[in-house]
């Protein structure tokens, strides 16, 4: 076979938003080649991971095989393996078992928690970022409640009925909403011993307000369905300690230690591991959160060849500060940068990234939600139903999900959440059941 | 409070379907006391198992929590913990961390896989019994084309897409049925080094026809099935070894060793483990298989106070065989032992317990099944219609899961199986890849 020009190699790295959205606008393009590496074999839809971690959904409700996504295309592959470096001057991507050569490579491998330097609060603490994590919380979730209805002692038991969750950005008031409504509503008859909806759900946020990217106006909104869910709120509360047995957190002058076998950790986003590759093998700078700096039109400065998207990429908005690590800004992203490849292949010039803010959305429970829409706040029911009807169209998107749609309606008109299988290998001694015994 | 009589106190160890068929017939009946015991928090439909091994379904869709299916019955309790003895003289349930005293005993533990002796066989060919089986085995079954996809010898790459299923009953059947429809149909165009037409998907039987508890004509039907989704049906082959690179069997004089990275169990079931401490503390005898043997009113011999049931106990059927260790056998078991317990609490005399075998039913593939019904053998679309039904109204019984029909419809419609997600903590490296480099 003759071609008048070699096929021009783009690599992405990562299958979330950025990187299929870059890979769809790539896909069927002539004189291009797509290589899409991920560790795993699936899209996570990010924004519903939560609804996994309390039972509303199961892990196969929001992923989709990245190979059935872009099966379609057939200049598009799918390579399911690990990147382990970058070889910039010869323009290689090194995996754990391999290599991959690019003509222009895309780095988008996403974020993942940490914990500010205290790692070891991570086994007491698991944040929510994949979906072992969603099984991991869900486990300790529905374990909780099962060692409380046989646990005899009181305190024990309160400690096993109280459920901590760090951090009031969204992951954390979606979390804090839905452990509420399954102690309140789901669960409320399914226990002979304990009342679960005696349970206690604290949610602990480090600054003055909850949702502090929001107006004001609804972050009091956003406090006020909370506590009405029996959530109790606690504004300027920095953690200081996590251990098995529960959690410090400071409040002013005062220390104050809240007896809690579970926490859940939803605070303190960072680039994932391979931007330093990146920064190591570019020269180019990271901020804070580990995030590559990039430039105006997403490439790595003096590496025209390089974009790096999504939540790992550090892009300045129209006010100048960074972007926040959402899935608009790294689909926006990822088309932007199809977009850049085909005009720098015809010639044409690249402009600048521009991203249009479509507003932000936080759920809080059934009925519930905020959203900061443009110039509009929005609350209660049909925020909620805004939300629902935009998560659900990106769904579709994907994947055709639409039995998540009747998923959602039977949860919603049941209130039930059928999928809190608690799964895995460790036992429930391993968690601390069997302090107590139980006689009848 | 006073009461003319203390409660009678049933407890039933298991949430399968003979311990929830019991424990939901003993639900609201005045003057008993029921606690239903298990390590898991979920009853499983096991007959569906398979589907979740190979994609099609996801855990939840399969599972339903035991305290929901019993949460409207005010005299059941549910206790998630682990029986580790029977203390028979005082009437207690012995578990991990506490103890449960009872009136009755109705132990419906299950079974589990064994391997002949050769247990070492396990690591390499997973059997097919829990949620956890299930999740091992799509892991392995898609990891195995990714790796494939990757591996540039021909030999390797041809052992990664080769398949052996041990077993030629129900569950081997379904098994290699879905597995051959996943490589000729769901995955087809979903890579570009391998094609996935080319996989070989092999049935391993050691008698001389597959389903052998079927009449011959059905298993004759089912092997032409079989054989029309490209699987290899191969009879009177004995398994001699199984390893990490692949099985080894005897047919007639000759031992074949056959390179193949993903082998699945699917023969030899044995009563749980639990069956043990009943035979040590009762007397009572056990069969080949490790299940109790008990009277024609499924009580333990000379313990009127402990039914065992389901795959556990070893009933002798009209034709003086054992019953088979099946889903209807079970449930019909439950609701005797309900009704047994409720005539003697009410001075009647407690009947034979009589199984109705409304036939069998094992489904091949996308319209393919063979069932036979009392004295009617059918198979091909009506067989598999029959089975989807009987299944679906299961399923509804427990749990209202309205939804799995719209997933199967969709997945039918569609050819496609969502919930083919490679999770777990294993990394590719763990299972082999990485033998072989790719450069590209």
């Amino acid at each position: 076979m003759s071609r008048s020009k070699p096929l021009h190699r783009v690599v992405i790295l990562g299958g979330g938003f950025g990187g299929l959205y870059a890979a769809k606008q790539l896909g069927g393009r002539p004189g291009i080649d797509v290589t899409v590496v991920d560790r795993r074999n699936f899209h996570l839809f990010q924004p519903l991971l939560y609804q996994v971690a309390t039972g509303g959904l199961s892990p196969g409700d929001i992923a989709s095989p990245i190979r059935a996504v872009l099966s379609r295309f057939a200049n598009v592959r799918v390579l399911t393996g690990e990147a382990s470096g970058l070889d910039v001057s010869n323009k290689r991507l090194v995996l754990k078992d391999g290599e991959v050569a690019y003509d222009t490579l895309v780095v988008a491998a996403g974020a993942r928690f940490h914990y500010f330097g205290n790692e070891a609060w991570a086994t007491h603490a698991p944040g929510l970022k994949t979906i072992e994590d969603a099984l991991e919380i869900r486990r300790r979730v529905f374990t909780a409640f099962e060692t409380a209805e046989r646990e005899p002692d009181n305190d024990r038991r309160a400690a096993w009925m109280r459920f901590v969750i760090v951090g009031g950005g969204p992951t954390g008031v979606e979390l804090a909403g839905a452990v509420a409504e399954l102690c309140h509503g789901t669960l409320k008859a399914d226990f002979r011993a304990i009342d679960t909806r005696q349970a206690e759900v604290v949610l602990l946020e480090g600054t003055d307000r909850i949702l502090p990217p929001y107006p004001e106006r609804l972050s009091r909104k956003a406090k006020g369905a909370l506590e009405r869910l029996g959530v109790s709120v606690l504004t300027n509360s920095l953690v200081t300690a996590i251990d098995q047995q529960g959690v410090s957190y400071r409040t002013g002058e005062e220390e104050v230690h809240l007896p809690a076998r579970t926490k859940l950790w939803a605070v303190g986003v960072s680039a994932s591991e391979f931007a330093q590759a990146v920064a190591a093998g570019t020269g180019a700078s990271v901020d804070r959160g580990g995030r590559i700096v990039v430039g105006e039109d997403l490439t790595v400065p003096g590496h025209p060849e390089i974009f790096a998207i999504g939540d790992l990429a550090s892009c300045a908005g129209a006010s100048g500060e960074p972007l926040p690590g959402v899935a608009p800004v790294a689909m926006q992203q990822g088309r932007f940068v199809a977009k850049a490849i085909r005009a720098r292949l015809a010639g044409r010039g690249v402009a600048s990234f521009r991203y249009a803010d479509k507003g932000s959305l936080a759920v809080i429970g059934r009925n519930a939600a905020v959203a900061y829409l443009g110039r509009f706040g929005i609350s209660g029911f049909p925020a909620w139903l805004t939300w629902v009807f935009i998560h659900i169209a990106y769904l579709i998107e994907f994947d055709s999900k639409v039995l998540v749609i009747f998923q959602w309606g039977w949860n919603y008109l049941t209130r039930k959440r059928g999928a809190r299988l608690i799964t895995g290998t460790e036992t429930l001694r391993d968690v601390g059941v069997g302090e107590g015994t139980t006689k009848t």
